[in-house]
């Protein structure tokens, strides 16, 4: 059987190691994940407490157009129903949006490293990849990413913050790349950590949108409103760009539970706030903590920093892993020297920081 | 904004109608839903039970390899853990294989009227798409459909029990037509209503993966499982083939819950044999009722009957939604004077069968 050429040339997924797994493996009694980004304080408790009451039913297809969590975002942020797509995650979003724009002899800019589904889902699509270098400090180089946009570029994409430094792109730049952007190019902003970034800090994406036809923004339930587990995310955009794009979409893509979860999650925005309060806390001990030893770390403006090491990525994650610790290492994400670890509660950001240190005085020792 | 300009051809997913909608629209207060060839049983008291309690860490992501069913399903039908690929539904397997195999200057076979999804995503990827209608009687024309396939078919699509027409391709058939498909050719055989089935006339299926490189086999857990809100679904192949696809899977692509639920699903065989005998035994008595007053339908192995009509399918749609009845028109189908409706209860078929008898009766009055 032959496969697109191209796939011979991809590695299939390669699943991270799973909780229980390191624990039969280091005989370690409790095991904390700081390498996926997940929310260390759980989800919403009105989402625990109602949602076993809602597993009616569960022989019906769901709801392909999504009404009820459609209704709900798009009274949250004052936006068209017609200006949503509702995907399995923020990252099939990703996957629809490449499978409607993108094809064979059609180009794609995006920043290297960053959030790597775009890459993946453009490649599928035989469409070509140009990948611009973030710049030392790990922003997006967009003078570069400007030159590289050409008449047959389809999607331009912006993470912000971006996956894996955490750095934002602030309204100001987003404007002026908007502004220089031909229209015929789709903008994709994923802000799958948007509500993590300092409020005076982010962009209003939501009125980028409303006022430019070629903006898309993604936004997630599976960072801050913790429900990675279900699979819920969504793209907002122009309502005839939104259009376009549902052929591409699988017509019962969201599961009934996950449908349910968000509605509820959306609803309690105290927890929402205490997560992010809690987050921004337990990040700027931990940048503090950096600056102590004198480690050197990107600006985050999510929920995770990019930790530069004067060791390989590879070796302080094994280091971790013999205390517990699951964290990103560099090696993986295209910066070798570094990990990448999610802020975690105050407890377990303490306990790290100690074996951090630890690690990096050996090294210095030697 | 420049799509594929295939995608201009399409039709975006219309959803049906909601059960809810159907209620405010006609003022009525109960609608049996038998439209989607859900299960009237519900699902597994197992998963009634026990699900609501394990709906524990939703915030961290699901296993990507998907451990826990992929265990259950290897033991209970003794194959391998590598021949296996798990959906977002068993649709996304179709998606799947389409991303991997197909692209432009490539063809896929099928019959017509079938699932619509194969199609719908071969042409997505800028493939071919050769149809061969039904037989009279909604058997698959395996003799054209073989003469269709040439060097640069990639993929077969065997629908067995068809939907819509709800005929099996017993195992002589299949053997048959695997015995003359070239070996570059990948078989798909979508079994979603395998468990309904006569189990001395299905086929072996298994045993073909088994002892053929280039066949698949799709089950799913939506159908007879009762499991269609929460998505899960999945292919068995050869390892080769299997893994060659999964770099077109996204890597989180079943949720925590769906994963859950189908291994309590798939433990309670018990409930899976009751729906199954009770579905034949209601399928039996619509089938004695449709003989009774001469109306001709298909020969279905599924939980669905494909009737023909004398009058259009979207009349006696229209005039069962006033009953309170939501069942396919066959225009949607392609067969435009017939319905396809699903087997309900015995309490439920005996009013809708009712209701056939009234309209077909007015229309030979007129």
């Amino acid at each position: 059987m032959k496969t697109k050429p191209i796939l011979n040339e991809m590695t299939p997924y390669k699943p991270g190691k799973q909780i229980d797994e390191v624990k039969r493996e280091y005989g370690l009694e409790k095991i904390v994940k700081l390498a996926s980004n997940e929310n260390p304080f759980g989800f919403s408790g009105k989402v625990k407490e109602e949602l076993p009451r809602m597993l009616e039913s569960l022989e019906y297809y769901p709801d392909g157009h999504a009404r009820e969590i459609r209704g709900a975002v798009s009274d949250f942020y004052q936006i068209g129903e017609d200006q949503l797509i509702f995907g399995n995650g923020s990252d099939e979003i990703v996957q629809i949006l490449c499978r409607a724009f993108l094809e064979p002899l059609t180009n794609t800019v995006m920043a290297v490293p960053t959030f790597p589904q775009y890459k993946h889902n453009a490649l599928l699509e035989g469409a070509e990849v140009r990948e611009v270098v973030l710049t030392e400090d790990g922003h997006h180089d967009t003078e570069t990413m400007l030159n590289k946009v050409d008449d047959h570029t389809r999607i331009l994409w912006l993470c912000s913050p971006n996956n894996p430094t955490g750095v934002l792109l602030g309204e100001e730049k987003l404007k002026e790349i908007i502004d220089r952007t031909p229209s015929h190019v789709l903008i994709v902003i994923d802000e799958a950590y948007y509500e993590y970034a300092d409020k005076e800090k982010r962009a209003s994406s939501l009125e980028l949108v409303n006022n430019h036809k070629n903006v898309m923004v993604l936004r997630t339930f599976s960072k801050a409103y913790g429900l990675a587990g279900l699979r819920i995310g969504y793209g907002v955009g122009d309502p005839e760009t939104i259009s376009a794009m549902e052929p591409a979409r699988e017509p019962f893509n969201t599961s009934v539970v996950a449908q349910k979860a968000a509605v509820l999650a959306l609803e309690d925005q105290e927890f929402l706030e205490d997560t992010v309060t809690r987050t921004r806390e337990n990040k700027k001990a931990f940048m503090d903590f950096c600056d102590s030893i004198d480690l050197r770390y990107d600006d985050s403006e999510a929920n995770f920093v990019l930790l530069h090491l004067p060791i390989s990525g590879d070796e302080m994650f094994e280091y971790l892993l013999t205390k517990g610790f699951i964290v990103r290492s560099g090696e993986a994400l295209g910066i070798p020297e570094s990990i990448r670890l999610t802020i975690g509660s105050k407890e377990d950001m303490k306990k790290i920081q100690g074996y951090i240190e630890e690690k990096v005085k050996q090294e210095e020792e030697i």
